[in-house]
């Protein structure tokens, strides 16, 4: 029976979850590929780690360069994470002519596309589904599924830990800070938050999807980032009053000779699917010209969702090992001459509805006076709800608005901020309706 | 450019639908995969029908013969429908050494197995994405992107028109006829409407999923199947109270040696995001090892989400012309030695939750009566509600049973139904927890 040789490197959570399926599942990988999988060997600095699994003698080492100059080894899984070593790592692998698979989202997102042009200059493949949505098959969704369709927007949930921190907020009532230390007791969020909570993971992710989406160059620069610390239970409350969820979203769309790609918090109607996506869990809905809408909804993160997108990589590169034309696929879904370099739009020239709340001293003339400034800046007022007093003297003030630039709304924003009256800094919340992202 | 040449049998809806992409989409395809796919031949008796394309001259022809004996022809797309022509075409395509592309569930649920060994021994592959969930990426997912996974369970909506006339019956209240007769109208439901209707359309793709996701042969024949037709508003209401709505659902389970596999109603809770599916809209959640439960959402009919999955059947049939090893992939995502005949348990040991509604004279006594028979039976109760009066002087008793075996439940109903209080034949609906298919 044909073999394939693997090498690992990097044995922390996700590693040992994929040194597990590869040693626990010999027989299911063999009966379905007709090839056995061999980890051959795995290289961690920790020796110390508890694991699950047991390695023959031999396999486990401590340098990394045993794999790297290994000439039977034909794959490196890289579970190293990080940007420097990572980097490394994958580098000096395709030059030694091997594939490489990796779950590294802020590399590819970073450097992706220098990676893949290195690779596919050397006819070597790196695969990477587990970098975004974990199990979710978002990736080859959208290389191989969705060939056939232009691809007009996705909106996505791509962080577990926000989604749980959001949904335990509208869940129990609790504050953000309760919530984050809930998410951080149950191993859900990492002891230093930020690249979750301030959505630079999510940004990551869909600087990546966006690229396979609308053939364009990786462009993570480019993605607006706003994260949910500013979140407050008093607006998901709100939020839930009038029919919506609050949550992380990640929004690509594709204007033909300009897209959007934003992460931020976002109101989306209870009726939506994604709305119902609670916990750590992840999807993605994708609107295709062909398909109209799909999603995908699956765990994101975790040990064995994350390792079960690794082994079905190594399974792909098995079954095209000694294609003599390289790849099946191009790394981004589209041949390297048609990605475009498409600019970002700047998130003051979007449109879309807004929730906007305004603590305001409860005197004659306010509503007037902030009604009168968003007229001024052609922003039309859906609703205004003036609800019951909660902070000392100041009246929350909750407007929903029609469509309306987000440039326009800003300045506005400014000139309501500065009313005597106006108590502390509005909260402006987007509101985003996924389903009417297929509709022209 | 290298060129795949394509010949389309039967230009109905859906062959319609892959016409217009093949036309309308070439610069995209060929930006994705570097060749060109080309419409040789379409072949339709129907020569009157309005269709949105228009062919050049040569390429429409009455005669599929001159598809299937054109040596330059690589792929042949089925889109005949029925057991008898199309069973004929996909038979001497094979014999021609052409690959096929096929969204033929009722033939593939009927003749698959020796279908499939014929394209083996020829060494040339069927591609039937679009023959289960439309434009929903469940057969990819389940062969290539679950391969490190043992699947344990899976839930689904399969019927589009099934599940848009539930969902009717539950927004607005219509009873079943009126929901049917609407479903016709809006043309989501056939004229003849009994293979949607009955759960044989949904049976077919069942039996197809289930083959793929646990490694057996595909048996239809084994399938349970139970249609909707015998679903009334009432029960959707009490359902609804109850926190529960009623889907046709196909379920399969993955118990080693043996199998379950059904369709039938029945009540999934609404925190469960597959209660949320409505409209013609698909859904199918998978349980396996690894990834734990994920879900795919989308078209599961219609001329483009399906003609999409027909595209990308197409492209990956393109992306592996030329491989001197025949397919990339095994059609049941198994090695044909590996594919166990693994048996369907009958229905009568399935083990369930229930939901039944008994309409009994008002007369006291009739509760003890009928809780006594299911005490007999170890059918313990979860809950019983009284209705206020509907019909005439009888009285409905709802209840919720604990999981008990059907076989017990159904002499149990037996002897309900022979209480001289009972009026007539009791409901009976099956309730799941698809959220619970991951838990041991």
């Amino acid at each position: 029976m044909k073999r394939m040789q693997i090498g690992l490197i990097g044995c922390g959570t996700v590693g040992e979850g994929v040194a597990r399926i590869l040693l626990g599942q010999q027989k299911l990988l063999r009966d379905r590929l007709g090839m056995e999988l061999v980890l051959k060997k795995v290289a961690d600095t920790d020796t110390q780690r508890k694991r699950s699994v047991t390695f023959d003698e031999g396999v486990f080492t401590t340098d990394a360069s045993e794999i790297l100059s290994d000439p039977e080894i034909d794959v490196v899984v890289e579970m190293v994470g990080g940007v420097g070593f990572a980097k490394d790592v994958i580098q000096r692998a395709i030059q030694a002519g091997k594939h490489v698979v990796t779950a590294n989202k802020k590399l590819l997102a970073l450097d992706g596309n220098s990676l893949f042009a290195e690779a596919a200059a050397k006819g070597v493949t790196i695969a990477y589904e587990a970098s975004v949505g974990g199990c979710m098959p978002i990736i080859k969704t959208l290389r191989e599924n969705l060939v056939a369709n232009r691809i007009t927007a996705m909106t996505g949930i791509l962080n577990g830990t926000c989604n749980y921190i959001l949904s335990e907020i509208t869940r129990l009532g609790l504050s953000f800070e309760e919530a984050l230390g809930q998410a951080q007791a149950k191993g859900f969020a990492e002891a230093d938050p930020t690249l979750d909570i301030e959505g630079f993971d999510a940004a990551h992710k869909l600087a990546i999807l966006a690229a396979i989406a609308f053939g364009m160059e990786i462009d993570f620069e480019g993605v607006y980032v706003e994260g949910i610390s500013r979140i407050e239970a008093m607006d998901i409350l709100y939020a839930d009053q009038f029919g919506y969820r609050i949550k992380l979203l990640a929004i690509a769309k594709n204007h033909g000779d300009r897209v959007e790609a934003r992460i931020h918090p976002a109101m989306i109607p209870t009726d939506c699917l994604l709305s119902q996506v609670n916990g750590s869990l992840n999807a993605v809905s994708v609107y295709g010209d062909a398909v109209e809408e799909m999603m995908l909804y699956g765990h994101g993160a975790g040990m064995m969702p994350t390792a079960s997108a690794v082994v079905a990589d190594l399974a792909d590169i098995a079954r095209d090992m000694g294609r003599s034309d390289g790849s099946r696929l191009p790394a981004l879904g589209y041949l390297s001459g048609s990605i475009r370099r498409i600019p970002v739009m700047p998130i003051s020239e979007i449109r879309t509805h807004y929730y906007f709340r305004v603590a305001a001293a409860d005197r004659p003339g306010v509503l007037s006076r902030v009604s009168g400034i968003l007229g001024q800046h052609n922003i039309s007022i859906m609703s205004v709800h003036q609800k019951e007093r909660h902070v000392s003297d100041a009246v929350p003030l909750v407007f929903m608005t029609h469509r309306a630039r987000e440039a326009d709304m800003c300045r506005a924003l400014e000139e309501i901020r500065a009313l005597p009256e106006v108590c502390r800094d509005p909260v402006l919340i987007r509101i985003e309706d996924p389903s009417a992202n297929g509709r022209p």
